[in-house]
């Protein structure tokens, strides 16, 4: 069965129509599926014309069965007055996050099966005055057990808590919700890609405790999760020291880390997948992908936007959301 | 002036000796100074008969004004007997501590002007029954100001605090403790590198706090720290979001980026430079580096270790104490 797989084009006034748009004018190269853009005919038509390339859109109809390397529109209608290009505004807020929620919408009522974000300022959603940080708290608010992961050619990482301060990420560091979180990761890949991939727990202090020495997390709270998890026959290791765990995961493609928060995850991640870094949102019932770049309003126009990022995200959409079709 | 290194021989019985004499043996790429080994005359001949090489090595005179590209030995005896090969014990954890206290005595009474230390084994120095956990803690109890840096071609890290517990590493980021920190550290770059570096100084929250959403120590700590150190005439900028200002600070030779706690810069420096990275500890009165990595005591004695991050502390400890002399 085709695939069909949403494309929203993310703050019109940054980089993301143009990415979507590069990305869709090599469709052949992409994996074969129906891909539906969420987002204004306006604002395509202009990004179009913006590159000069030519694709053949058609409006999307749910009815119909999805066509092989096919591009749709669904289009969102919104005055392009309110667009403030190269900037955050209220419009570009509007109008990113009603791409989104008719993309998620159209996610949950099966029509598709994986959503792939361009990306939103967070600043444009607050002057919006919506009451979500971004994509990842509005899904997390309908499916609390989502889960951030990061995802490139040689590592893939998963976070178990992510925009908190540390301090307060310190305190997810229980054995409890540790679990709970391997339970449901391993639940979800298992789903995905059955029998693929290990868990490796990275420690939370300096040489993954040194048995106690520097820091009690590692005996008191990691390791009994780890050997919980593995009685239950989930294939978990660590903890493991957090400086050597990423670079000892490059080039192994059966691993997934589990950064304990944000930025010993992304530290990592980002050092190694600068250019084709894929957000992957885990643990709802579609899939979501997302490049691993923002806005980027200070080239958005310039034609200069690189959509390698985004490439990826459309392609592990597919790869991802096939078993659960 | 010829500078004069001295270079310890590390674990016995560990990699040490080997990448020492591998490094020694083309000591005419190294940069011109006289290099002087604090180790056994025993370990040494047993190194250079396994790796079937011939060093000229002079026994040391400290009387003696140094000569370009000479090696010497500053031969300290113990018992080959008490030399366990491949793993951690009380013998080996003896004499890496003599061969290291020789040296730094060395420094100190200024017959060397740097110390270049092989990896030693904590577990060694702990069945050793020695009070100190490592070669940075017996420094920093004699030199309470001393950083513990990290070096490589395309990256310099300093951290703020290292072996301490995530969460008590936490506690010391504050306004006081961060300032001096800046200040020494300053100082002693200036000394070594007159008006080369700036310190880009990481946040501690995911984004550098979000403008305060998502934590408070930017705000209430880091940002007056740095404001204040500019005030003083210090190059410090920051605090930057700690995903990304480790790549940004790739490839900048005026650049350290200071890490709040060890995983923050560890993480990110691994990453870039498994293969050369060097240990250096700045603010003692003379210059101390080490290679990045272990005692490897897993192909000890197989003549298959790699010395590029030798080679480079080597390069290191003559390049940054010149200046010194």
């Amino acid at each position: 069965m085709t695939p069909r797989i949403g494309i929203t084009l993310g703050d019109p006034g940054g980089i993301g129509p143009e990415v979507v748009l590069k990305a869709l004018s090599s469709v052949a190269s992409l994996p074969e599926a129906e891909y539906v853009v969420f987002g204004s005919s306006q604002v395509v038509d202009a990004g179009l014309r913006a590159l000069g390339i030519h694709l053949d859109i058609l409006p999307w109809d749910p009815g119909k069965p999805p066509e092989k390397g096919r591009i749709r529109l669904r289009n969102i209608h919104h005055s392009a007055d309110d667009i403030v290009p190269g900037s955050a505004a209220k419009g570009n807020g509007l109008a990113s996050f009603s791409y989104f929620a008719e993309a998620i919408k159209a996610a949950q009522g099966g029509g598709i099966r994986a959503v792939v974000t361009a990306p939103i300022s967070k600043t444009s959603w607050r002057l919006a005055g919506l009451e979500w940080r971004g994509h990842t708290e509005y899904l997390e608010e309908m499916y609390p057990d989502a889960v951030m992961t990061f995802w490139s050619e040689r590592i893939r990482v998963a976070l178990l808590s992510h925009h908190l301060p540390l301090r307060e990420a310190l305190n997810k560091v229980r054995k409890k919700p540790l679990l709970e979180f391997l339970r449901s990761l391993s639940r979800t890949l298992e789903k995905i890609k059955p029998g693929e991939f290990e868990l490796a727990v990275a420690g939370l202090n300096p040489h993954a405790g040194e048995d106690g020495l520097l820091g009690a997390e590692e005996e008191n709270e990691i390791r009994p999760a780890v050997r919980e998890a593995r009685a239950e026959g989930l294939r978990v290791t660590g903890p493991f020291p957090p400086d050597t765990v990423f670079l000892q995961s490059l080039g192994r493609p059966g691993r997934m880390v589990v950064a304990l928060y944000h930025d010993q995850g992304l530290i990592a991640f980002k050092m190694e997948a600068f250019t084709d870094g894929v957000n992957v949102t885990l643990g709802a019932p579609f899939i979501r992908t997302s490049p691993d770049h923002g806005t980027a309003f200070d080239i958005a126009g310039k034609g200069a936007a690189d959509p390698r990022s985004m490439v990826e995200a459309i392609k592990l959409a597919v790869d991802l959301s096939l078993p659960l079709l």
